[in-house]
């Protein structure tokens, strides 16, 4: 989607469009409404055919949009006759674990121009010009780094607000490649480190009875592929706290306004997986960054827990553990997903014994969305 | 189901009995298979309503147990014309990480009476009188010691070929109040300890082609509770690592005959678990360690690659995730879930730091079966 190129400025085509196509005319209850409508004026009579059957479609995909919508409230306490008050975007601090690459960075800045007080954790610096983002150098794979840092955050800024547990690191290795220190760094960085910030941050949303946790998973924690044993684990681990997290703030710390939002990608075009063959693109869209980073900014505006699945597809990916083999091994052989860490090479989150990345090149990358 | 306490010998009354007497007659192809039969005798004709609707349902039974039947095979490179070769228990060399005690040590006296050869990885040595049984003393949550227990074991013993991964800890705390040692341990016994053991003994098995990888994890790696955030993460992690090792297994090393079994129980009596409010028992049963003990036997058994849920509710817990959040809720409000840890207490597993568990009161054990 870049102008250098000399790509349309339009969508790709995808299966991702027809949705959004589809969600706009066929699936949107406005739309069909006005199909019986539309007939009844033309002079069709209510007991017609294609009166009753348009009806009909109409009551089911309103029923499906509404019961979406009533789920959505009932998990956030809403009510359907009066909104949440707005969200004050320049009062939220917000905490970025890796923010300085890839999609941390994009929202970092995004939410610097909101007028938004970032702070950033992350071992490298950021460079960026926003005067709105604060960097605290941090590992945050480890506790003692995170409690001190988030001391001195409390401190000079303030309580976070919005926690976004954003960093990540992936080797790409079959099993028996992996060495040990692969193994923990993984799961030091992917996991551990919510835990670190969650107990760093938490308390001060408890007191307060608000704020925001947002989790960066990926469709490998719902579903498992090749090459990425330990980072499959380590993301499915993200899932299930998210969901004992929610247990827990709203059965036991009675702070069901603590938000949690789980954000589950597919491919996204970034640093970190830069060197991963992409899956074919028309059913398996390799995203853009930012929109990523728009769908995380609008959970944080409705202020509403939700699990995010991007693209499309990623909808479908939890189902595959309820049916049988066949189908993940269709999944896997339509996605090419257990091939395509074939060629990678890890470029971000290099341990000082790995040495620096090998230079790769880049221009190659796929049309993303 | 002890003698001592005068409880009948016949299975307690629950869901999971009701589906052992359904599986027998309503869903059994056979025995559904004599209604229209019976009718026909009886002199009713082949179009009768009676014989029609029971024949269809009759299909319907079939073909619901076909296709199970169909899956199970396609997903082991199964026939169905001939059995696989019976599966010769007394070659065999069954290595079970935290065997020394509740499931493992079930486990590891069962088969030792099979005459296998079973090796114990346990911090703490097994108290048995069977000579089959070699204990080796390994804190399975460290790289180091499980390198090189396990030379020492393919030297002194010959090369495993059945890995059960089963060392477990829980701290039963919410998360705030989790050390960062206690986040520590339950990820590196629960989770790393299976790379390291996958690391040790997967090369013996890729080299004969052979073997079985059996994951003891948990209905909570499939849907999250409040007061096990690290317990539910960790066996997440476990759950979608079976899966990502499968296809590695698969389509990468081309060694589909290495099984991979994954045990996902619900809660199970033993020390582990003992001060754990147990469930309504009769949606939610606690299982006995006999009832996990005959699953995994029957599973090495048929030397197929399969997915555990016991009991019978732990099938549905997967689909929560599909569902809006009042399933879920409705679930953890019939179950009482979210409570059932309040008054755990540790008893296994505890660091030198803890010191030692306190004296609980036993003999008010649920009846479980």
């Amino acid at each position: 989607m870049s102008d250098e190129d000399g790509s349309p400025i339009f969508d790709s085509l995808d299966v991702d469009l027809f949705v959004k196509v589809f969600s706009h005319t066929l699936f949107s209850p406005f739309f069909v409404m006005l199909i019986p409508t539309f007939y009844i004026f033309q002079g069709a009579k209510i007991t017609d055919n294609v009166v009753v059957f348009s009806a009909i479609y109409y009551v089911f995909v309103s029923a499906f949009w509404a019961i979406k919508w009533i789920s959505r409230l009932y998990s956030n306490q809403g009510n359907l006759l009066y909104a949440p008050r707005p969200f004050e975007w320049g009062d939220q601090i917000v905490v970025i674990t890796g923010g300085s690459s890839g999609v941390g960075e994009l929202l970092a800045n995004t939410l610097a121009v909101k007028s938004v007080t970032v702070v950033i954790l992350d071992v490298k610096p950021i460079q960026t010009q926003n005067y709105n983002i604060a960097y605290y150098k941090c590992d945050v794979s480890k506790w003692e780094e995170v409690e001190a840092v988030s001391k001195k955050i409390i401190e000079e800024i303030g309580q976070p607000t919005v926690l976004v547990n954003n960093a990540g690191v992936v080797q790409g290795k079959l099993i028996l490649d992996l060495s040990p220190e692969d193994i923990q760094q993984t799961f030091a960085v992917n996991t551990l480190a919510n835990f670190w910030t969650l107990k760093a941050f938490l308390p001060g949303m408890i007191e307060k009875k608000k704020g925001h946790i947002v989790t960066m998973a990926s469709v490998m924690g719902v579903h498992g592929v090749a090459q990425m044993t330990d980072y499959c684990a380590s993301k499915a681990a993200l899932v299930n706290l998210n969901r004992s997290l929610r247990s827990e703030l709203d059965k036991r710390y009675k702070c069901p306004a603590i938000r949690t939002t789980l954000v589950c990608p597919g491919h996204v075009y970034t640093d970190m997986f830069a060197t991963l063959k992409a899956p074919p693109q028309f059913f398996f869209p390799t995203l853009h960054p930012i929109t990523i980073v728009k769908r995380v900014i609008q959970a944080l505006d409705e202020t509403h827990s939700q699990t995010i699945y991007l693209p499309f597809y990623a909808h479908f990916m939890p189902a595959l553990q309820l049916l049988p083999d066949w189908f993940a091994d269709f999944a896997s052989w339509a996605s090419n997903a257990d091939f395509a860490m074939k060629d990678f090479v890890k470029m971000s989150g290099r341990r000082p014994e790995e040495g620096p990345a090998p230079p790769i090149e880049f221009g190659n990358e796929p049309k993303y969305r």
